[in-house]
């Protein structure tokens, strides 16, 4: 019989859905030698952490995330709340001794990122950083095939996050459903929120991005505060583009916004290699697009793979080719490497350092898209 | 707190691990009245049948599933065995007043999809058949545009179900994985497999089938058996393409073979209306494609929509716009549609008697294809 | 300098058009050691056929046919009339010992089509008809594939044309632009216009068809005839299907239509062999979708090939990798091959006998429907 | 009967093909009361210039550009030389008093556009650049859309330019076929060449460029120069990309390189408005992407319109529904709208002065990547 390991869930969003799920299903499809045990979920408001809690199969419920740090049976701490409350939590459950999944960003900045991983380095425990997307098996599939050598030496890495749920000026800032577009509780808007995705995922594939330009725009200057009951000015960005240049003589292109009327999270990434090139499209999150040079000439076209097969990342325990998964399998693979990894004692990949990597790209953009002037990221 | 329903499943294959699924996820996403609990699982093997238990919760486990009938705290009893034993249980299960989802399609034949009709109706239980495809939610919106009357009159049912994996002549027949080659077991070979599925479909979106012509095929005339060890004439039909005209004056067009390469689980149709045309594809299963002549005529396109958004079929309980959902979803959209409605003692589609429809509409294509004439479809 | 061939050209209409800009063109972009000169011009209108030899350089127009075949510096004479006129010209021709391009299809049926083949073989004149779609690049680098064995054993065969054109009730037969709807002028409906395209290539990629079942309706049942201003049967299929079986054991499906709302002019096939699979749409013509089951399974897709680069067919003529080509460029093609020919006294493909063969297989298929029994095809 | 206009033909390399073919072909299907007549071509080579003359029809060749301009016969001149030469001979021709047709970039910097502008406009020749690719269909489409105010306020404009000709280090500089990799001849790289295509365009749908910020890259850094048959530094920009900001708020992203393994001329743009987005791609440059939010809600989604009917623009020329034209046919709109503008002594854009805003973007794009700083472009 597998052994148990008993969860304490801060936040009861959208995120901390996805994770609870994760948490549910992993065991039913991966063979991890641990078995989540959902104890206690946090959340700020009583009657809806009950209700999480009943329907997540959490044991207990608390509106003070202190006593899910304070419970000695939790072994995993897993925060899934605005990322302003990242740094704090983090640094208390790390001094308790608790495993960590970290919702992204880690942090509101660099320096804040860096005190989590001294933290979480000091205390010697797991510490994961939820950039879910890498698990999407088409993704990880594209890590392999660029280890595996296919594309020969990188020339260009383009990738962007469209979307457009925040056009209308109606849309308010702040509370549970759009703390996203409130500067104190998000830090930035479309950089840390999406491309810090792209971010991770390109330092990822292509290795470290060492300088960029950026841009950024607020298109609506100021909305209603869905807290304060005021209409206040927008601190967030709205959009952000950047340009970059990678350790690896590579150049690379980012974008994203909440503006591109048609894209509801059309995260998308591009790399072109020497001998091959890879795309993909979060629309279609089951595909992987491949372009490979070598192909004898009168045959050769992007190829539409169909990344359903049992050869391929984590569809082996899936169903059959064809069939496609969705959205929340990419946290369940999540679930499925921190735990399996926690058993061996072996670390999980981004770790809180990795993160900060991601972090610190994210300062630099920012900065840059202030003084109008190319940055070097920290390293 | 919600009323519990024991669930006892009959079969540990594949179609087992959707429906087991579906019943673990259900209440998390969908807010129906019963909570599935996992009493008994019953498969050939006992130490399989144990591990199925273990992974998915079920309380205990048999290789007998009378035991199933027998047990009086089981209220639903799930069938996902081969097609040649879905009556006998059946039977028993509606004897015993059990509810009952049993796996397409119904029976091997029109006779004994009767019977089981009739037994199903004496008893009064609850009956489904696991035409799983219905509930995706862009199958679902397809079905809804029609009931808008957005297409008009309707001129053309396309449909077609292509697979490439049996093309090998290596592949055996019989046995748990390939059972589906083995015409004793499986009744037909993809026009109960796979072509059911379309003709569910199409007669839900587009009413009663009058008349088939069809022709089939068997590429691959010997294989191994993977039960005797001998190599033993193919019984079953690799291909089956067929004609047909419905009640309404249109006409149908549809397909199914396992040797079209290239197309994993292909499962596509296209209906043209008057005013505007639906199209669908199993390997893209979270997009619709629609076509509106009453659009402005330089505007006119074929639509792609993505199927992600709260406003339609079943998405309001999954993610938030743009991210997509999967093949096992439709599993537990059918248990959270039979579960609501069981707890009201309302039927849920498509029962024993609408799926004697499809299986008659099977019988009919077979005859056709064995006599190389048209077949009026029984009623 | 290139020596030059007088041609006649019989018909101002639409197809008069593609084939006026192939002679325009056919010199501009190939090498072939015969010039064009259009010589004369014939329609039933002095002022159109008038408008028609100044827009394209003919030296002189006529308003009868005769006049054509009486002009012996006249060479090659060029038939696009509609199909009930087809055989009467081209006996004519024939006997007059001029070269033939005849439009498609060749007869209003296989004894005419006969008729037209011993007139031809007997003058031992050169003889062409029109099936212009073969030398579509794309679909003559599918025919390159099929002849390399890319694919091995062919499995299925698939094509449809479907167009939407004709669902208004309000849509007149007969005349100059709807002769199409016109049974007396047309033969037959979407058979001989659409579908003969589909045989044709069918024949060409996969060999002879020995049997067909076919199904067709006319869902508008009369309309205004342009001609007579009155109402009238209408005695065409607006849309047909039929399944058959090649000589080489493959299954084939065809569909035609001009009620599937959405299609202009969608003709598509799809080629499934044991090895590969092959896919094109006359919408996207540039396009070639292959997928080759022989690639490293992680790496198998669709590929979407781009057929424009200078090693594909014909498309060293025409301009750089990426840029497409477009409808009319068929006929160029068709025109430098035919000249090509001419000038070595060789046959050009699909003559007057290869397309009778499409003939009957049309025939056949019209039989069919008519009788509801399968039908073999006349060979 | 139609009025001549002679014409003297520049160059004899790929462009002047594709304008030669505009001249040959515009009167066959646009109704423009000036008919070209083919008067002299020059070139280099006398041998090249004599079979560039008899193929076109030219009815004689040189290879001394004055001599075109000293044909007092000869009212446009059209010049299809590399960039390096624009200058000299438009100054030249516009003194001649000759309508001028310019190939793009109109020159290799703003100064030396500003001079072209002024000559012209002292003449008062008619003057026009060959930014082509605004006359296809769907990219004039989509200025109809914004002009008709479908999209409303624009957020962002984003567009690239891809190849991948360039990336063996075997290819040379300089000569006939590689003039665009040698700076000398060129004046840029992707940027003049390729940026130019999407920077006009930009223009043309949403208004002046205020500021760009650019980085670019020479990936490879020598290669031999044909003409020299040395190994020499290469000059130019391998991959130029810029983030800008437009005069009314939007945003834009644009990208151009030689090294996208895969696309060989993948020119992309999509624009992003408040209410409706479009996007368009070469490689598929009959169909235009199409999102309207004001679309019912369960039904919205991309449209991919067939740009083929005879209510788009050009189309009512061309065949009929479904039925693509190819490249070469926005040059022959071009010439279509050049000479009946010609004929009534009205401008045809982009006018010298509209291609001097484009050249003026350039020339701040590739300051900032020289500077690593944002530029203002001049105005």
């Amino acid at each position: 019989m597998n052994k148990k390991i008993k969860v304490g869930m801060i936040g009861y969003g959208f995120m901390a859905r996805t994770h609870s799920n994760a948490y549910c299903q992993v065991n039913h499809f991966f063979d991890v030698p641990l078995t989540p045990s959902l104890q206690m979920v946090c959340g700020l408001e009583k009657d809806k952490a009950e209700a999480f809690a009943r329907r997540w199969g959490y044991a207990s419920w608390t509106t003070d995330w202190r006593k899910v740090i304070e419970d000695d049976t939790i072994e995993l701490v897993d925060i899934c709340v605005p990322n302003n409350l990242h740094a704090e939590i983090a640094l208390a459950a790390a001094k308790a001794g608790k495993a960590i999944l970290c919702e992204k960003p880690l942090a509101l900045n660099g320096a804040q990122a860096l005190e989590m991983v001294q933290a979480v380095e000091k205390a010697k425990v797991a510490n994961l950083v939820s950039f879910n997307y890498r698990r999407v098996p088409a993704v990880t599939l594209a890590k392999q095939f660029i280890d595996q050598g296919r594309l020969g030496r990188i020339f260009h890495y383009r990738a962007n996050f469209l979307q457009d749920w925040t056009i209308s000026a109606d849309v308010p800032q702040g509370g549970d459903a759009t703390w996203r577009l409130d500067a104190k509780a998000a830090g930035s808007g479309v950089t840390g929120d999406l491309l810090a995705h792209c971010i991770d995922a390109a330092l990822w594939h292509n290795g470290p991005i060492q300088s960029v330009c950026a841009m950024t725009e607020t298109f609506v200057k100021q909305r209603l505060h869905a807290e304060t009951g005021k209409v206040e000015p927008v601190g967030i960005d709205d959009a952000c583009t950047f340009l970059c240049r990678f350790q690896n003589g590579s150049l690379g292109n980012f974008e994203s916004t909440r503006y591109a009327r048609g894209h509801k999270a059309l995260y998308t990434f591009e790399i072109n290699g020497e001998h091959a090139s890879i795309g993909w499209d979060l629309h279609d999150l089951h595909r992987l697009s491949y372009f490979d040079h070598r192909d004898e000439s009168i045959t050769r076209g992007w190829r539409s793979i169909h990344v359903t097969d049992g050869d391929m990342p984590y569809m082996g325990r899936w169903w059959v080719p064809g069939l496609q998964i969705g959205y929340e399998h990419s946290f369940i693979h999540q679930a499925a490497d921190f735990l399996g990894n926690l058993a061996q004692g072996k670390p999980t990949s981004p770790t809180f350092r990795e993160a900060m990597a991601t972090q610190r790209v994210c300062d630099a953009v920012l900065a840059s898209a202030k003084d109008g002037t190319w940055q070097t990221v920290a390293s």
